[in-house]
């Protein structure tokens, strides 16, 4: 079958080969239906109606070898993050038409003598607690529905239970353009569903209810979704951002005070990493926001509105880190902080640590790695464990030994390209990435935090 | 546990409310590792050194009903398709370095000290005749590698086939960042691999090699993945291109005479919607293509480089309409010609039509509905029926009955957003996408496509 064959000597249709490979950027033009390439900086003639520009561009480059063409294309990604107050109330649209920016585009849907039609999959806990309201909601509004309850949970975060997911959507006969598909529940139910969705027809919307303080200031404001395979956390997943999170608050009112600072974890990362004020905020109403669990409105005189300016600004400058590298290729990542030693630590002691727990320890370990760099002085340290103190968050844990973090940062400069790229405080709010942390700084950092942090026993003598 | 409480009265910390909505639009810059929002237009220091200006931007909006925030970030697509030859000889270096561009990290790589590893998916059919080579390039380049050869059809397309392969590359203990996976084989092959590796970590880097006609000009040059589920074609996938695709024509000499022609269907359908000189080339060297499998180097004087010269031009018009609208959002598509009927014809013949002649059949009825409409003369109509039957194309199947061309333009108008999106040639190599061909005029065309296309039945006489 294999004839063998002299290589085919390359060969430009209608000409000889050039000895230099000769290279032509084109970028791409649309005259009617028909995509065209022009040689950059070729003149359009303007006068034509119709023509659009594209922003991808070819590049041609014929050689020896052949013709090779290289094509850059961006694509936009939008998706809104809209605070909302009592999104089950049948009179607020926001779950039916918040998604939708274009109102024009909302009068003609409402218009539609077609029934609205949703998917939605909510946590088996949350439709406990929310399910009645959740379905009042719909009925209310006429909405053809379907509603998927499931346990999500980091033990079935899994592609079975996506391809569950999927099975229903594909039963329900979803209209990929036009209905979305609702997820109601904490990260794990918002990984999972985001996940579904973007698979599902190569892309279907969705949108994000984050019922945790975590997955409401932290999986609800980014692009990523995933499931974890084979033992490992979230290694299967993408980045297709979901059309819009909706943010309500009172569904934070039922998750159990850990889980509250479990969120004020990630919070916490923020203040450290580039916000004084979301720090201070931390430090002066910390244990108000756990007591309240955020529902405060007007709050007492003294804690002003502290509940929804600390998820505000949580949610802004989480934003500003996020949109710019919404598919992480910039590996100098400053939400890193917190995330370099504690991957390694959640898998060796779960699940005794919830995922802001473990980060809290790894941020409390780097900040004695920056007060032994001299970055921050004695009394800063002092105050950032304090405030974790009083956000209720471990700042020191037994499982996280010398070798485990030496390992941890050796997996990390396998991800980062060959460099540790450790975000580090240096001072309230401000931060930088390093490089050159030595070895002797780490051990020296470690043996004043284990001096510091770890819980002095008490030997009691054997009875 | 559900505490009944008065709706938050919206509120901004620190001022009134405002009457109305307060909208501003926010750039990114990075100073040093932190990224923060200035207002649209402010003036940037550009003393300052290492600032850096994100194209992503946010739009903040305040109004009565709260904070929302609208993210629009571009991502940057850039992937290679690069024409090779030899591409198993051990001295061509394309499989291990094609797809890195800056030639300055091909040298930091290859002076590494550390064994090259790759993971190879290669089709089972495809690893019978090419795999001992396939073996003897890596061994000769000292390659750590693992091939897993697979059976890789239409039938095995789903997710199960996709997971199978993300256990083999988690056991492989893969570099996500330095080695791609490379996908060997037919498209079946390229798009379960493709969606393997998007999957993997979120996204690790891929490398497509055709060895069918068809995935040689169509899988290859676009960024789509998927595979089939619960009996739909390519339900699930997705986007992401891969980081090149290696073209050697040679691969092709082992494909069956039929899978060329179903090749050539795909790129008779670029040839009609925009290339006159592709039309021409298929038409007069239709047989010769299929006689030599696109074999030829320089060929017959008088068919001179008629392979090297058609899967250039379909490719560079494929890429023309694909680089534009790599994530398909513009639903006005040249390259859905073909494609408007097929996939209910492909469902309901299957597996007694392959891809590209069921294309050919739904292009061939679409020929009729260009002359109905005027669009073409009864002269080009006859050039194009006898060029696709010069490809051993089928013109006309006994399936496409007229129910099932009603059912198929109705689920076309569902997902093209209540228009057909016609795509019609309008003259020979060139086209436009229309939305009124009345169905008088289709019926018409279909009439007339049954008098000319099916085969007239020789009644004889019973014995
Ligand atoms: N995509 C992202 O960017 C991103 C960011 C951060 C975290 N995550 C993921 O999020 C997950 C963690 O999220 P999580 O902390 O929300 O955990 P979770 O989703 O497991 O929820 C925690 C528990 O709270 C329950 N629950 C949820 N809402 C409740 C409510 N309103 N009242 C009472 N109980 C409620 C759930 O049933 C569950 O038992 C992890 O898997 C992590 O990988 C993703
Ligand atoms: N991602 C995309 O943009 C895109 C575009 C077009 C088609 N596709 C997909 O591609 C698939 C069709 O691709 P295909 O036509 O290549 O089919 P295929 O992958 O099923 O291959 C066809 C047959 O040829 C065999 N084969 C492959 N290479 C061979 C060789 N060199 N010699 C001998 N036999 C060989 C295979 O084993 C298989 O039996 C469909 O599933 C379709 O959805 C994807
Ligand atoms: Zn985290
Ligand atoms: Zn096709």
């Amino acid at each position: 079958m294999l004839v063998t064959e002299e290589s085919c000597p390359p060969a430009v249709p209608g000409a000889t080969m050039p000895q230099e490979p000769r290279q032509t950027d084109f970028q791409l033009v649309r005259v009617k239906s028909t995509w065209c390439r022009i040689k950059k900086g070729e003149a359009l003639s303007n006068d034509e109606d119709g023509i659009t520009l594209s922003e991808a561009k070819i590049g041609e480059c014929i050689s020896e070898g052949g013709i090779s063409w290289i094509i850059e294309a961006p694509i936009y990604f939008c998706y809104k993050v809209v605070e909302t107050y009592d999104i089950l109330e049948p009179s607020n649209t926001t779950l039916l038409w918040g998604h939708i920016t274009d109102p024009q585009q909302i009068e003609l849907a409402a218009a539609s003598k077609r029934k609205l039609r949703r998917f939605i999959v909510i946590d088996e806990v949350v439709d406990k607690l929310y399910g009645s309201k959740v379905r009042a909601y719909f009925q209310e509004n006429n909405v053809q529905h379907k509603i998927l309850a499931l346990p999500t949970t980091e033990e079935t975060k899994s592609m079975d239970l996506v391809l569950n997911i999927l099975h229903e959507v594909q039963k329900f006969s979803l209209d990929r353009r036009t209905e979305p598909i609702i997820a109601i529940g904490g990260g794990v139910c918002l990984d999972i569903v985001g996940l579904a969705a973007s698979l599902y027809r190569r892309r279907t919307p969705y949108i994000r209810v984050p019922t945790t303080l975590l997955s409401y200031v932290d999986a609800s404001v980014g692009a990523k979704n995933g499931v974890n395979f084979l033992q490992c956390k979230n290694k299967l997943g993408g980045y297709t951002p979901p059309v819009a999170s909706f943010l309500d608050r009172s569904f934070i009112q039922s998750i159990p005070r850990r889980h509250i600072s479990n969120g004020l974890g990630e919070i916490l990362k923020m203040a450290l990493m580039k916000h004084k004020g979301l720090f201070d905020l931390l430090k002066n109403h910390g244990k108000y926001l756990l007591d309240t669990k955020f529902q405060s409105c007007n709050g007492l005189a003294h804690h002003g509105d502290a509940a929804l300016q600390t998820t505000r600004i949580a949610i802004e400058t989480m934003l500003e880190e996020l949109a710019p590298n919404l598919w992480e290729d910039d590996l100098d990542r400053l939400v890193d902080f917190g995330h370099l030693i504690s991957p390694e630590l959640e898998m060796r002691v779960l699940p005794s640590l919830m995922h802001g727990e473990a980060v809290n320890v790894d941020m409390a370990f780097m900040t004695y790695v920056a007060h032994a760099r001299g970055l921050l002085d004695a009394e800063q340290k002092e105050q950032i464990l304090q405030c974790m103190r009083g956000l209720e968050l471990p700042v020191w844990h037994s499982g996280c030994s010398w070798p485990l973090i030496q390992r941890a940062l050796r997996e990390r400069l396998k991800h980062g390209g060959g460099q540790p790229r450790m975000p580090l405080p240096t001072g309230l709010g401000v931060a930088d990435i390093f490089n050159d942390t030595s070895e002797e700084t780490l051990e020296r950092a470690y043996e004043l935090w284990v001096k510091d942090c770890k819980p002095k026993v008490t030997v009691l003598p054997q009875a």
